[in-house]
């Protein structure tokens, strides 16, 4: 059926997937039609399933293919669309052409050929000891590296000692969650909004959560006082999620007083600080009290979260509780510890950061000015920073019936009621443009600004 | 005052290692003389600290140097040994010549090549969309190789829609327990002796553990009459850990049995059941009743824990509950999953397995040898299979004072009395040999004979 020796040059993987996509695109696998098993074709082929399989996920990814669970992998794409977008949109769901969800970053930037280097290197030629257990605080030369990164980039003062490696900021709020509740404290003060994701661990943990509302100038640390049982809060000082703002001066200050006062302590999720596009970022609130705040991170928004490389600065006086209350912690591979640590001393990692930045701004701007034009008048917000933005939609038009038109036409978009706790009448659109390609943007905002039209 | 010059074809750090060998051995630097901090040394090399971090790191594996928290890297060999012994050894701790505590798998033998190019491949080919969050589960086409390989292998029958990976088995054992929890099943059934780990790792999630006793048949299965309050056991029935004996048929038919009678669940801890030398691999508990067992693996002893790479088969029926009990998994990161995955499809890691074994297998014969010339009528179990085995002391001698003479002739060893619940009155060494050199055999036998004559 299929033609490969067109371009021999390229691999049969790459083959095999530009002849998948001109047979679909010119009709000759039609909308519908089933492609036999990855075992069965790699038979036919003479090849390995792999190339089969990752020539389906390609495609699937590209939105040619549709895979359900326990069915044949069969065709989604239609024919009427123009195929040039499809080949440059990466959907996180396979099923939407234009992922507007935040949460991803920019994965086709991921420096493939650095991570790749760095880590055959230690592959090959870590001391065989380093092939043993882990250290269970994370590798000592990476937790220095860390350390000496905090200082200069985000201003924390945490030494190596108290650096703790993780494999997500979801996971080290996890494992912190356990310490609190090692010591007693039991109730959870979380942002309203803020990611739901995170508070959904905080509970699973068995900790108690009590919504702390934002506004413009971020947490409501006032509301605080009428809460005496809580000791905890977690919260994103550098750029609330999702509202994108700063937590004010004054109010970094007051939450600050409010944990002394309580004996209390403060999760900090540092999630996307270093993307910062108007001046340097803002500062951490671990740097104004390091006895007071745990700083969590995660190259999650950074590389890539499928790195599952994230790490904690805890006050020293958490460190060992830290470590005691979770049996086992979950460790990124030695190996890639070591091949972060080469990024962050070579300075790549902040090379890479910086044209990350770049990128984002300009994305950033494309995107405001698409919508600005799209929809005279729109008030967008938290766009000074991160990899989104908020949208607030007319008065009387509902987010969630914008959110079920833009799925109808491909497109998926977040709103501030997703990441609720109580609900409300405030109705914006969370817009992340992290992963979108930069070719993308004009028809997912063209494609966005028409539901919110038919929604109205 | 080191000459890096000589062999100017190896590598800045090779040199270093072979330079401080040098004058460590002719002692210039004498016993215990700090050597210079690692950023100082990289300063004046004009290198980076990499390289001489990891040649200090070398040097301790292979005893000349040693690091104490907070304290200068100090030379520790006094030159009176043989030197040529201490560059085969690689130690767990640094600090014991010989590492005969069971735990490690032969790290010299981590097919470094193989692994190197599957994620070198994988993190330059893979689709963009496998960058991105990893499927909660795991990557499906591990899972799907995965059951494969466990049919295969190991004669379970689990679908792939029923594999989960996990980062070791202590995390997936962490995971079910909080599945377990979630159902109600609040009290786990533990061997005794049996890992200790493991069953700190079970407490910690808040489960209550019963001892369950062990002798040459295995868990006493018909101790679990006497505990009506039991609905989960956790075993090793292919190799029971530490006394490395198989789980008797007829108790296999029991435990299952029980399970059925008392509505629970058996989680089968399937640690080293690949090393067989007798016959083949016994069969798993999971293959006789896949609706009442949980399997756990990793590539911990088969690979390197350094991988952190693990996965569980579960009955359907608690396949749901594990994955909504638990926020967030750790998981592999998707690029080392992938490689995981090309050495199972290529057929190397079975390769890998077999070398193995036979590697084992003559080590087994060599250190058995060894303790029967120099210990004559001593009693050795547990033999048959994995990577350590028992031997008995003769009556009177206490174990704990042999593991103290045995530390103070640098030789690490374990003793029946580390993996108890209850304290008994059995004595008995577990000497481990996965990770001991071939050259070294010879020699930490000869040590820890003359400490078991010390403490007679």
């Amino acid at each position: 059926l299929l033609d490969l020796s067109a371009s021999a040059d390229a691999s049969l993987c790459e083959r095999l997937k530009r002849a998948l996509r001109r047979e679909i695109r010119n009709g000759r696998i039609g909308l519908g039609s089933a492609l036999p098993p990855s075992r069965k074709l790699a038979q036919d082929l003479d090849c390995s399933r792999w190339v089969v399989n990752e020539a389906y996920s390609q495609l699937i990814a590209e939105g040619y293919l549709e895979a359900r669970m326990g069915s044949a992998t069969r065709v989604r794409w239609a024919g009427d669309e123009a195929p040039a977008h499809v080949e440059t949109v990466v959907t996180q769901q396979p099923g939407a052409r234009f992922d507007l969800a935040p949460g991803l970053p920019d994965l086709r930037g991921f420096p493939r050929r650095q991570w790749a280097d760095a880590v055959r290197t230690h592959t090959l030629r870590a001391p065989v000891g380093q092939l043993g257990y882990p250290e269970a605080q994370g590798h000592p030369v990476l937790r220095q590296l860390l350390a000496e990164y905090l200082r200069r980039a985000r201003g924390t003062a945490a030494s190596a000692a108290d650096i703790t490696l993780s494999t997500s900021v979801t996971d080290g709020v996890r494992r912190m969650c356990q310490a609190l509740l090692a010591r007693g404290i039991t109730v959870m003060g979380c942002e309203d909004p803020g990611w739901s994701r995170l508070r959904e661990v905080v509970r699973a943990t068995g900790m108690r959560i009590v919504a702390v509302p934002t506004d413009a100038g971020g947490l409501r640390v006032d509301v605080l006082a009428g809460h005496p049982e809580v000791r905890a809060v977690l919260t994103t000082p550098a750029h609330q999620f999702p509202r994108g703002t700063v937590l004010l001066a004054e109010r970094r200050a007051a939450l600050l007083r409010w944990a002394r006062n309580v004996d209390g302590v403060i999760l900090e999720d540092d999630y996307d600080a270093e993307f910062r596009y108007d001046r340097r970022p803002v500062g951490t609130l671990q740097g104004m009290d390091p006895s007071r705040v745990i700083l969590f991170k995660s190259v999650s928004k950074m590389l890539s979260p499928a790195l599952g490389i994230g790490w904690m600065a805890t006050p020293p006086a958490w460190t060992q509780t830290l470590k005691e209350s979770d049996l086992p912690a979950a460790l990124p591979p030695t190996i890639d510890q070591l091949a972060f640590a080469t990024l962050l001393e070579s300075g790549a990692y902040e090379r890479h950061l910086r044209r990350c930045r770049q990128r984002y701004r300009n994305r950033r701007d494309a995107l405001v000015r698409h919508l600005s034009t799209l929809l005279p008048g729109c008030e967008i917000s938290g766009a000074a920073a991160g990899l989104h933005l908020v949208l607030a939609l007319p008065s009387g038009v509902d987010a969630e019936a914008v959110a079920r038109a833009a799925e109808a036409r491909s497109v998926r978009v977040a709103h501030l009621g997703d990441y609720r706790i109580r609900a409300s009448e405030e109705h914006a659109l969370v817009v992340g443009y992290g992963n979108l390609a930069d070719t993308a943007v004009a028809e997912a905002t063209a494609q966005l600004a028409t539901a919110i039209r038919e929604a109205s």
